[in-house]
């Protein structure tokens, strides 16, 4: 049962079909300050549930969790030339606090690499205590012109991570391996999500990296999305906050530094890549409820019924909830559907009375008729199936809509609605100028086979060109 | 083995003993900005575990998470008098934003009833939506110029819950279950700290509320920590951002709001109420490493021991972590003293060769020698063991101190170092200010039997007067 011109179709107009998505799944709406985001209990619960598998593979990797301040003095800001000429536009500046002006300027914290910085450079003696493997969850600003809920907000959320390591080999492989262990695979396990790695054209780096990682992901209007990125630092903030370590001849020697973040962007991401005219379709493995058990009419067998589904639901570790038959069953599916819970099972009297209830899966539509005792199990068989489907169908609208192409007039074709794929040589300078003018950018190079360069002077690198969010 | 001159005792000078173990046991450090905190990796997992604790409780209680915008239009505060004459001498203001002047300053969220009641009064349209249960975790600003790391810093972490209910009984029996179930389940049972649970006076309720409930904790120089506080807001916020409910006669109603919250603060009563000479005493239900397993010497054998031992712990659950033989073992034994670990296992040649290890509690300095084999077995009980002492020691250091008196004059001299108890009657309005002069605030008001009061205006209450953090 398809709902109808609750939403706008994806054809007719992608970004008003997103806000739509948002609003009516209560996801989240405006701030009252311009740019700003209030994210509401479903979509908080989805980010809730990002952050744990992010988190328990960033413990994995050894890194720990600390808090360092929200308020950074503007001077850490100038220390790194780069850093501050890419910051500056997008800061909020406090000026007054406690009933008086301040002397010096605070900034709210665009990312932390400067205050983080500093402290390494306090708490870092010798080579035995490197790596130092730090990551926070906060909340950072970064003023908008042009917000749009989640992809783009003046405040949102993420986590950074900033370690500190003894040589340039070392820092690289950490960043390989968060880019690679934490982000790639929440991604594709997790979020069901198929994602380009590769590193950063010089011009898309950020401010102060020596190399940028990114994963990169395809949206249904065939838009890319930077899910997640990691920067190798190289000594500039080392330098800029003399992270220094005593090694193990007694010298000093300067850090190598990483960085690396995910953010609620990530939420946008989810919505982007996986939803349909119906609305959010959200992964199994990511979805804070799995199953709604909906009760079609509201009567006491069909309730009691729903209880005895839900706790045998639950009993085998299913997160489920239960709709009562209160209201419109069609308008009842039809939230539901927008929530993109991942599973529904309908319970009526005519199927009770035959001991069976009616599964539903929100990617396909499949519909099953299952007997009431065998529904635990077969709930959980088909939630592994929808998980790996919908990686699997993520993945091929990706590959069919990635053209290799020959030229700069042919990327741009085909980026009208897809990503095109093409010699690095080509694009270089010159290319990545025409491309912008219309409204391309580089998302990512490549190797030739798919796999991540060290650097972007790597001979035979392809890139990866499109429009994106 | 009790460590020597590395900490101030707490006898000789009690807020340096604070500060150095917050130092020395690595929890925390001053930020660069006034009064901001840097929360270092071990004081963070002390707080991850906190956090994990309340949200857990928050979440039986019904309420659910979400997230409201770090940034408030300063016109926000404004709606609610004794609101902004509460908060204005605290705030941060935000004046630019984007390389730009703004047209109006934006307040950095001391706390977030005006921005929720804002969303409330949107989301609200009848009496099915209510209750609105809830909660958030996250930052918030109040301008402070005698910071104290964890007790008062310019910025701190919370959660701050928010709910709106059709009755005035629902929202007080509401606020209530939050504060019982919620708040002082919590203290007891994980925090191991026994605390007065009442109402504030008039005079030190929360900026708007008609009732502040507070869980009040003896730090052990005598003095009280508010733990936690749980606020009935009346209509007050409901009639300021237009908080109304269709009624069941289709009539519009105002609806009654309530907020609670409890922060990092609560790692400071941690240390204060459960702290030694020798450093942090961690509750084992809280502690981020419950048994420290610790090489005597760096040997093969004593190395390969340990390894065993600490996965015999893991496998029963027991969150456990190995110090191997590297450095003095005086030196090493010292830090996890600081740290509070609750149990070590000091794992030594000789004792191996008998097969057995020696078990020793942080709280008490209890030793004893353990077979090998039953080690996990064993330290689980003494965790337990250890987690219930810990709240009777604590109870009974509280009662002790604690004394009945009956003029302010000898609760003046009672509050020198402790808890003074007397009938609310002899302090209101007068006493009150003659304490105060003392330094000397009341804590609470409590019924005679020790239960929590409805009101203050109640017949018979008692009070708790003490200094303060």
């Amino acid at each position: 049962m398809a709902s109808q011109s609750v939403l706008t179709p994806q054809a007719e107009d992608f970004p008003r079909w997103y806000q739509d998505v948002v609003a009516k799944a209560e996801m989240a709406d405006n701030g009252p300050v311009r740019g700003t985001m209030v994210i509401r209990p479903y979509g908080y619960a989805i980010w809730e549930r990002m952050q744990a598998a992010i988190d328990e593979r960033i413990k994995l990797a050894g890194a720990q969790n600390a808090y360092f301040p929200l308020f950074i003095p503007q001077s850490y800001l100038s220390k790194e030339a780069e850093h501050v000429e890419g910051f500056s536009p997008e800061l909020a500046v406090v000026t007054h606090a406690g009933g008086e002006e301040l002397a010096e300027p605070i900034v709210v914290r665009p990312t932390s690499e400067t205050v983080i910085g500093e402290f390494m450079a306090k708490w870092i003696q010798s080579y035995r205590d490197l790596p130092l493997l730090l990551n926070q969850w906060a909340n950072v600003v970064r003023w908008e012109l042009r917000p749009r809920l989640f992809l783009r907000s003046s405040e949102f959320l993420w986590q950074e991570g900033h370690t500190a390591h003894a040589t340039y080999e070392d820092a690289a492989a950490y960043a390989i391996q968060i880019h690679t262990e934490v982000y790639n695979d929440f991604l594709e396990t997790v979020l069901a999500m198929p994602t380009y790695l590769g590193i950063k054209p010089p011009s898309e780096r950020f401010a102060g990296a020596i190399n940028t990682m990114t994963c990169e992901g395809m949206m249904r209007d065939g838009k890319a999305l930077q899910m997640a990125t990691s920067h190798e630092l190289g000594q500039n903030f080392a330098r800029a906050f003399d992270i220094f370590y005593q090694n193990e001849d007694g010298q000093a020697a300067l850090c190598h530094t990483t960085s690396w973040g995910a953010s609620t962007r990530l939420v946008g991401g989810l919505i982007m890549a996986h939803g349909d005219d119906d609305g959010l379709v959200v992964p199994p493995r990511l979805a804070p409820i799995q199953v709604i058990v909906i009760a079609v009419r509201d009567e006491p067998v069909v309730n009691e019924a729903c209880e005895r589904i839900a706790a045998s639901l639950k009993a085998s570790g299913v997160r489920v909830q239960i709709d009562r038959g209160r209201g419109s069953f069609g308008r009842r599916l039809t939230d539901w559907e927008i929530k993109g819970v991942p599973l529904r099972i309908e319970v009526g009297p005519r199927d009770l009375a035959q001991g069976v209830a009616t599964l539903v899966r929100r990617d396909n539509g499949d519909k099953l008729p299952v007997e009431v005792d065998a529904i635990a199990e077969r709930a959980a068989a088909a939630l592994e199936q929808m998980q790996s489907d919908m990686y699997a169908d993520a993945l091929s609208r990706r590959n069919d809509r990635t053209r290799d192409v020959e030229s700069i007039a042919e990327a741009i074709e085909a980026a009208q609605d897809g990503f095109a794929r093409l010699a690095w040589s080509l694009v270089e300078g010159a290319g990545e100028q025409a491309l912008k003018a219309e409204g391309i950018t580089v998302r990512c190079l490549m190797r030739a086979d798919g796999s991540m360069p060290v650097t972007d002077t790597e001979e035979g690198l392809v890139c990866i060109v499109a429009k994106s969010y």
